[in-house]
């Protein structure tokens, strides 16, 4: 059950643009609808959708932010790709305020279509690859192969320009919300550490899920803001999974030694094997956020957050 | 207060598509991470999204599933722009179970980008064509003007090619939650009024608001199915928005003489002035959503659902 005071959405972020001298052309937007159509004229593009919940009696007052992945969206944190409740559902039955964000480009945020804004192609993951990447091939992995349509029809087009435009937005993103709780998967975990950093005050905890980008140094006078890693299994098979862990290793050394605390979660010493990159729609997805709640109330009994 | 008793999301429809012979190139996701990207492999498009939530306690069995317009996705029914609770919200205070649909290439259903898939090249409606298209432009209009940052935001690319795809995906949203109460907006009434008509004993209640691209003519046989067509004010101002209004009334005619049950409100009739295309944006929208809600619960008890 989720009891909720509280639920919608909002947009943040973005800029104006003014689009003028193009031809414009013929459209017909069905059988019997045919117009003509101007791509001039003023457009927002860039900005960040946020869906939030609200529960009524929340366990702590600080929401947590949901950072999504790379060529992913929102809908990663719901149901899993076999179909059970995913963490958003699971988060708010424990009363925890989550934000969900599509950031730049991504879901309900939209892309910018107008010519010329934009420098580069979008990329897409295909099954392969994804597969490949999301360390899917070793015999006891937790995911749920059978469902992998489910995972290949949530998976978006990405452009890798954006970068900077998603750092910006999550940064209004917490500006607007005030003190929160990031938690960021793979692109979306060194999005989250970034603008950890640049919002000292305002983000609480910060947790990345097998992330990606993060910085290696940080400034002194991180308020002892408490920081998590989380990797899952097989990491010793690749050198691209040894380099991120490295590299995140590094990043929480330094988090640690500009003031901050740090831990990293290696789920098979733990005693959970088989993880994915997306660990999140893994069989054990539960048992995992149930770590995650554990931990956030730790730091909740610590005085780390309201 | 919203109290669910299960909330998600899942993906419905699309199809596979194989990519091969295509070049690989070089990406830079960022400063530090450059990758060969290869387009090649198989995906999955065309998909639609959809996110639910079941209240605890429903009002009535039946779910709603709210279709959003051209250019826009689910977004559209959440916060008004002017910061408000939406229709999902007031519908779920109201313990009404909701199905939220972005449709194929809308939103978090992600759209196809690979070459040579789409035909055609994605439209954009710039702010002075939502402005004209709304009908903001009359005095005392209910649409809050200042806050059209906020509608520009969530406006996003859409293909008019793609149809036939939001037919069947809708079509298959349909057939996978069972019986069924459309809401459909503009471009989402149309596809509504379609897709009731092929699932004649799954829709059980169809609603249109200020609909575009309504069928005209229904074969014999509609199982005294309520139907209903909201129009907004201004609509005598402009030769395209009479054409939008007297195709509704024909086709709401033809529903009828197939055996179904007819409705038109003509909002300013019904003592509600001022308002736009974007009817669940407006300043007004929970005095709307309270008439809809008033109009299910009479269907409800006519026994029109369970």
């Amino acid at each position: 059950m989720v009891v909720l005071d509280k639920m919608g959405s909002f947009f943040v972020g973005g800029r104006r643009v003014r689009v003028s001298g193009k031809p414009t052309r013929r459209v017909a937007y069905s059988s019997n609808v045919v117009t003509e159509y101007d791509p001039n004229g003023t457009f927002v593009v860039e900005p960040a959708y946020v869906q939030y919940f609200l529960p009524q009696q929340p366990r702590f007052r600080t929401p947590l932010v949901l950072v999504h992945g790379g060529g992913l969206t929102g809908a990663q944190w719901e149901d899993t790709p076999d179909g059970r409740p995913g963490w958003v559902a699971r988060l708010l039955e424990a009363r925890i305020a989550v934000y969900v964000i599509d950031n730049v480009e991504r879901g309900r945020a939209g892309w910018c279509a107008i010519e010329g804004e934009w420098p580069d192609l979008p990329v897409v993951r295909s099954d392969e690859e994804a597969a490949r990447f999301y360390r899917f091939g070793f015999a006891g992995n937790q995911f749920p192969i059978d469902c992998m349509d489910k995972l290949s029809a949530q998976t978006v087009p990405r452009w890798p320009s954006t970068y900077p435009l998603q750092v910006a937005a999550l940064d209004a993103v917490v500006e607007r919300i005030g003190p929160a709780i990031l938690i960021g998967f793979s692109q979306g975990g060194g999005l989250s550490f970034i603008v950890a950093d640049r919002q000292r005050k305002r983000v609480k905890a910060c947790v990345g899920l097998e992330p990606h980008g993060l910085p290696t140094t940080y400034a002194n006078g991180i308020p002892r803001t408490p920081a998590l890693m989380i990797l899952g299994d097989y990491i010793a098979e690749d050198d691209y999974w040894r380099d991120m862990a490295k590299r995140g290793q590094e990043s929480m050394d330094a988090w640690r030694g500009a003031g901050g605390r740090a831990q990293v979660w290696d789920l098979p010493v733990l005693g959970q094997r088989g993880n994915t990159h997306m660990m999140m729609m893994d069989r054990n997805s539960d048992i995992l956020c149930g770590m995650l709640i554990e931990w956030l109330d730790q730091c909740f009994r610590a005085g780390d957050f309201n």
